[in-house]
C-alpha cells in the first residue's frame, strides 16, 4: 500500500510512537518559527528550561505583529527577541522585514522539512512541500531545545485538483471554496494533501495562499507536492540547492477525497464574521466599502501586491474608500520597486504601509464603527479587527483592489478590462539586510516587559482551598486572558499579566486568588474554548490556583492546564456544580499526588467539610506524570 | 521708511486695528489648514456657529496624525472630517496622503497668502513667502467662517544669511544653530524674516525646514522672500501661476538683526530633551542608537527622503538599530519611486512607513525604555515620543541616515564618502487622487466620537460655588486634559473628554464639578502652562465650572478660558490662596455681570460667608464683553 506525502514526511521524522490513526507520534523538528506576540513566552520558557543552544538547523524569530510599535513595550520586546535569539544561536528578523510565514518561505523553508511554529498559519509551508504545524509555546520551546514534537497522528485528506483557474478566479477563491464546502471545523485533526493535474497549474505563491488558510478549516497542516514549479521558484529565490522532489505514492490511500475543478471556481467572498460564510462576490456586489486592505501571510506576497499594482495602475481609489496595502515582506515590495511598479500604487492613492500583520490582529487601521472593511486576509472573526462591532469581508486581492477603485464591492468580471497577468520575475533574491544572525556573546536585553515563568513544586499530598469564582458555560481563553492592547503589552510578563486573569468575568479574581494562595476555579461547560494561548493556563499557575473543576473543557486548553500543573477535574454529576457556591472550601479526600499518580479516575471532593461530590480525572499516564511533577517545565527541569 | 515683508503682508490683509507694536491687528485669512487631532473641535465649533459655507479660498483638513488608525475612533474621526469638509465646501486630504504642512505647501500655498492653521508648525509656509500662523481652534473656526484673525502685532526679527551651506551641513543645522543661540523662548512674539545673500542658495524645501522649526523658537511666524527659486519650485509643482515676487524693502527696519554665516554651519544635534539643547554632532559621536527615524513636517520632503536614499544606497542598516522613514507626503515618495530610488531604501533595510506625523507625537514607533532614538524631527520634549523616559536626539536626515548605518551617532564628515548631492526633479507634479473636494450634498457622518460644544448662558448676576479643588503651581494643560492615547480618542467629544478633566491632580474632580453644578478651581502660579490645547478651557465649561482663581496664568490658556466663558481671576494677595481650603464656599460680592461689564479691576470674594479676599480682574474690554456673553461661541451666536 502506497504512502501519502504526509506519511512519508512523518516516517522520515519519526522519533517514537506509531504512525497509526488514534496514536501519537514523536516528530523530529527541522525548523522553528516564532513571532513577536506568542514568541516571547516561548523564549522565556526556553530559558527557564536552561537549554544552552537552539538545536534545530533553523530557528527564526520574527518581529511582525507589532511592527508599528504603538507602545514602547513592543519595541522593548523586539529588543529582547533580537538579543535572546542572538545569544542562543537563533536568527531574528527585524521589524519591517515582513511577516513570519512570508519571510520564512522566501528565505528558509525547504521541501520535506518539518517546521513547528508558534503561529497558527505555519501550514503555509505546505506550499513548498514542507510540513508546517502550529503549536503551543511550551512545545515550541522544547522543539528549540531539540525535543521532538508529540503529534496526534492526523487523518490525511486528499484534495484532488483538476482544471485551471480562469479569468478573475484566484488561489484565494480555491480556499474560500473549501471553506464554503467544509466549514471552519471541517479540517480538524487532518492534513490536507493537494494532488491531481490541477496542482501544476498553480504557482508556489498560489499554493502557499491555499495552504495558509487550511488553518481556517481547523487543519493540522497542508501539503502540496514539491515539483518542477517548486524547483523553479526556489531558483528564483536563489535557493535551488534546497530543492527536493516530493510527492505521494500513486497508490496512496486517503481518509477522504475532495475534488475541486479549478476551472469552475469564481470570485468568492466571506461575509461577516466567519471565514466559512462564503458566497459568490456577485451576491453582495454593490455594498459600499469604507476600507480595503491587502496583505497578511495569506495575500501579501509579491504575486498579490503585483496583482494589485496591475489593477490600480492608472486608476484612482474611490474618494469614500481608504485602500491600505501592507506587503507581507520587504522582499515583495523591494522587487516591485526594482521593477518600477510601486509608483502605480502611490499614484492611485494606495496607502502603502509597513510589512506587518498589523490590521489583521487589530493593530492599526481599525475600521470605524458601522463601517464595511473588505480585506484580502484570512480571518474575519467578530472584533478581530479591533472594533467589536466590525463588518469584515474576506476576498482575493483582485476583488479588494477592484472594489477599492469602485468604492463598493464589485465582481471584477463586471469590469471592462482583462484580468491582470502577473508573472514572477526570474530574480527574486534579496540580501539578508534585516536578518540578524547568532552572536553568542550578545547580552540578553530584558527591560521591564520580560518576566519569568514560575516553576511549580510537585503536586502536594493535600490540596485544599476556596472556590475562588464560579463561572458559567463557554468561558473563552479571551475571558481568561484578554487580547486587548493593554493586556497584550504585558503578555511577556506573566506576573504582570496575572492581574488581568479572569477579570472579564470576576474583576476581583486575581486579588482573591493571591490572597487565598491556592483554590479553585469552578466552571460550566466548554471551559477554555477559543484561542490556544497558553498564558490562559499559565496565569492560573502564577496566581497559585490549584485547579479547575468544570463540566467539561476545550481540548487545547485542557492540555495547557496540564502543562502548567493546574489540575483539570470534571464534575461526575452536574448537580454538584449547581450546589457549590463561591467561597466554599474545597479539599480532596486522600493523598492527591498518590491518587493522580496511581491512575485514579474519580476522586472525592469535600465541600466545607459538610458534603462531598465525585470529580472525574480524565488523564493519560503521561499527563498524570506531568501534573504530579508540577507541570511540564518543572518535570523537564528535574529530568535534566 | 521701508517696510518689512511681514509689514507688507499684514498691511495687505489688514481688516482693522493698527500695525503698531503693542497693538492688535485684524488679519484677513486667505487659507486655512486643519489636522485630525485638533481639527475635529474646529469643525464642531464651525457647525455650532452655524456658518453655511467655508469662506476662505482654501480650507483643507488633513488626516495626518492618526494615519495608523490604532483605534476605530480615529478612523471614524477621519470619516467625520471628510464628510464635514465636503458638506461645507472644504477639501479633505485622505489618511496616507501626507502631513498637513507638506501637502499644503506642495498643493495649495501661494506666496503672499495668509494662512491660519490649527497646528503650530503652520510657520512652514514662510518657505514660500506666505505668512502661516498657528492658532487656537475657535479662532480657526471663525476664520473658516470668514472672520479676520486678531493678532498681537509681532516684532520682526531679521535673520541675515551670508555664505552657503557646505559639505554635510543642512538646513536643519541652520535652525538648530538658531535654537542654540536663541533658546526655545527666543522667538516669542516675533516673526523671523530671512534676508541677505545666503537666501538664494537655499532651495524652497530647505527654506521650509527652517521656517517650520521657527515654531520651536516660540515665533509667531517666519518669512522667506518669494524669488526666482520660489518661481522655479512652483513650476516644478505645476503651479507657476501662483508665483508672485515678494521681498522686504531695502531700507526696512527690524527690531533685531541676527547674522548667520551658512558656510560656518556644521552638523548639529539637539540632545534630550529640548530642541535648544544643541551641540555639534561630534560631541556626542559614538553614542549607540536603537532607533533612527526620518520624517515629519520638518524633514520628510522629497529632498530629505532622497538624501536618505542616497546615503543608504548600497549600505545596510546596523543590526542593533531600527531605521524608519515616514515620508511627509505621498508626492515625495511617489516621485522617488518614479525615479527608481525607493529600492535602495528597501534593500538597505529601511522600514518605509506611511505618510504620517505618527512617531513624532508618540503614535507608533515608541522607543523602548532606556533606549536612544535619533530623529530628524522638530521636538524632543520628554515623553512626546510616547515613552515618558525617552532619550530623543534631533538632527538632520544626513546625520540620522549615517548613524543608522553605523549603529551609533556619527558626524557624517567622519565617513569616507562625499555628501549626497540631491537635486530636485523638474517635474514634481502629482494627481489629486487623495484630495477630496466639496460636495454640498454629503451627509455629515458623526459616529459616536463627535460631540457638541456647549453654549454657555450669559454671565449671571450671582456666582457662588465651592472650591472644587486646590492645585499647586505650574499646572499644565496636560494636567488639565491629558494627551494620552486613551484621552485623545475622546478629544472630539467634549462631554466624554470632561471625565478626564484635572484627574491627574484630583481624580474626583469631574464628579465633584458635576455634582456642584458650578464652583471654582483654585490654583497657584503659572496655571495652564504648556500646549495651547483649547479643550483645557472648554472642558471646565462643559463641567459647569464658574471660574479659576490662580496666583497667575499662562497667556494662551488665559485667553482660552475667556473664549469659553470661564472667569479667570487672580489673587490680589497670595495669603488668601494659603487660607482657602477645598470645599470652601466662594461667592462674589455684588452683581458679577455688572462688575465685569463695568470694568471693575478688583472684586471681593466671600469665603463661607466668614471672611473675604480681593481678586484682580485683568481683562480688556473685548474680553469683558466675551465673558459677559458666556464665551465667544455664545457671543458670536447672539451677534448673528
Amino acid at each position: 500500500m502506497g504512502a501519502t506525502l504526509t506519511e512519508k514526511l512523518l516516517s522520515e521524522h519519526c522519533a517514537g510512537g506509531e504512525l497509526e490513526p488514534g496514536e501519537t507520534i514523536d516528530v523530529e523538528i527541522d525548523q522553528v518559527l516564532l513571532q513577536d506576540v506568542l514568541g516571547p513566552l516561548v523564549w522565556i520558557e526556553f530559558e527557564a528550561l536552561e537549554f544552552d543552544e537552539v538545536e534545530p538547523d533553523v530557528a527564526v524569530t520574527y518581529a511582525d505583529h507589532q511592527v508599528y510599535q504603538f507602545d514602547g513595550d513592543d519595541t522593548a520586546t523586539h529588543k529582547y527577541l533580537r538579543t535572546v535569539s542572538q545569544r542562543y544561536g537563533g536568527h531574528f528578523s527585524k521589524p519591517g522585514n515582513g511577516i513570519c510565514h512570508q519571510v520564512h518561505r522566501e528565505r528558509f523553508i525547504e521541501p520535506g522539512a518539518t517546521l513547528l511554529g508558534s503561529d497558527s498559519h505555519s501550514t503555509t509551508m505546505g506550499g513548498f512541500g514542507a510540513l508546517g504545524i502550529g503549536a503551543g509555546g511550551l512545545d515550541v520551546a522544547l522543539a528549540m531545545g531539540g525535543e521532538p514534537y508529540t503529534l496526534n497522528v492526523p487523518e490525511v485528506v486528499e484534495v484532488h485538483l483538476i482544471g485551471e483557474l480562469d479569468g478573475w478566479a484566484s488561489a484565494k477563491d480555491v480556499i474560500l471554496e473549501l471553506l464554503r464546502r467544509l466549514s471552519v471545523k471541517g479540517g480538524v485533526g487532518s492534513v490536507f494533501e493537494f494532488t491531481g493535474p490541477g496542482v501544476v497549474s498553480l504557482s508556489v505563491p498560489e499554493r502557499c495562499t491555499i495552504a495558509n488558510m487550511t488553518t481556517e478549516l481547523g487543519a493540522t497542516s497542508a501539503l502540496f507536492p514539491s515539483d518542477t514549479r517548486t524547483r523553479q521558484h526556489l531558483r528564483r529565490l536563489g535557493r535551488e540547492d534546497a530543492f527536493r522532489e516530493l510527492s505521494p505514492d500513486d497508490d496512496a490511500t486517503y481518509e477522504e477525497r475532495i475534488e475541486v475543478d479549478l476551472s469552475a471556481i469564481e470570485p468568492l467572498i466571506a461575509e461577516p464574521s466567519m471565514p466559512d460564510n462564503v458566497v459568490p462576490v456577485s451576491e453582495v456586489a454593490g455594498t459600499p466599502v469604507d476600507q480595503c486592505i491587502v496583505g497578511t501571510c495569506t495575500n501579501g506576497s509579491y504575486f498579490d501586491v503585483a496583482t494589485v499594482a496591475n489593477i490600480v495602475d492608472g486608476a484612482e481609489v474611490a474618494s469614500e474608500t481608504d485602500f491600505v496595502v501592507a506587503p507581507a515582506s520587504k522582499r515583495s515590495i523591494e522587487i516591485l520597486a526594482r521593477e518600477g511598479r510601486t509608483e502605480a500604487l502611490y499614484a492611485a492613492g494606495v496607502n502603502l504601509s509597513e510589512s506587518t500583520c498589523g490590521a489583521c490582529i487589530g493593530q492599526g487601521h481599525v475600521p470605524a464603527p458601522e463601517s464595511v472593511s473588505l480585506r484580502a486576509f484570512n480571518r474575519n472573526f467578530k472584533g478581530r479587527s479591533g472594533n467589536p462591532d466590525d463588518s469584515v469581508y474576506l476576498a482575493s486581492p483582485e476583488v479588494v483592489a477592484a472594489s477599492a477603485i469602485t468604492g463598493e464591492i464589485v465582481d471584477p468580471r463586471d469590469l471592462d478590462r482583462d484580468p491582470p497577468a502577473v508573472s514572477l520575475p526570474d530574480d527574486m533574491t534579496r540580501t539578508d539586510a534585516e536578518i540578524v544572525g547568532p552572536n553568542h556573546r550578545a547580552d540578553v536585553y530584558r527591560g521591564e516587559t520580560i518576566g519569568t515563568v514560575p516553576l511549580k513544586p510537585r503536586l502536594p499530598s493535600e490540596v485544599r482551598g476556596p472556590a475562588l469564582t464560579k463561572a458559567g458555560d463557554n468561558v473563552t481563553t479571551d475571558h481568561i486572558v484578554p487580547a486587548s492592547a493593554e493586556v497584550m503589552s504585558v503578555w511577556s510578563d506573566p506576573q504582570a499579566c496575572a492581574d488581568y486573569t479572569l477579570t472579564r468575568i470576576d474583576e476581583d479574581f486575581p486579588e482573591k486568588a493571591r490572597a487565598a494562595d491556592g483554590g479553585w476555579v469552578v466552571a460550566g461547560e466548554n471551559y477554555g474554548q477559543g484561542s490556544s494561548r497558553e498564558n490562559a493556563a499559565l496565569e492560573l499557575a502564577v496566581l497559585g490556583v490549584d485547579g479547575v473543576i468544570a463540566k467539561d473543557f476545550a481540548r487545547i486548553h485542557f492540555a495547557n492546564l496540564v502543562n502548567f500543573g493546574v489540575l483539570p477535574l470534571t464534575f461526575a454529576d452536574d448537580t454538584a456544580y449547581e450546589r457549590i457556591e463561591e467561597g466554599d472550601d474545597l479539599s480532596i479526600a486522600g493523598d492527591v499526588a498518590d491518587l493522580v499518580r496511581g491512575g485514579a479516575e474519580q476522586i472525592t471532593v469535600r465541600v466545607n467539610d459538610d458534603w462531598t461530590f465525585e470529580a472525574s480525572v480524565h488523564l493519560t499516564d503521561a499527563e498524570r506524570a506531568t501534573l504530579v511533577a508540577g507541570g511540564k517545565l518543572s518535570q523537564l527541569k528535574r529530568e535534566q
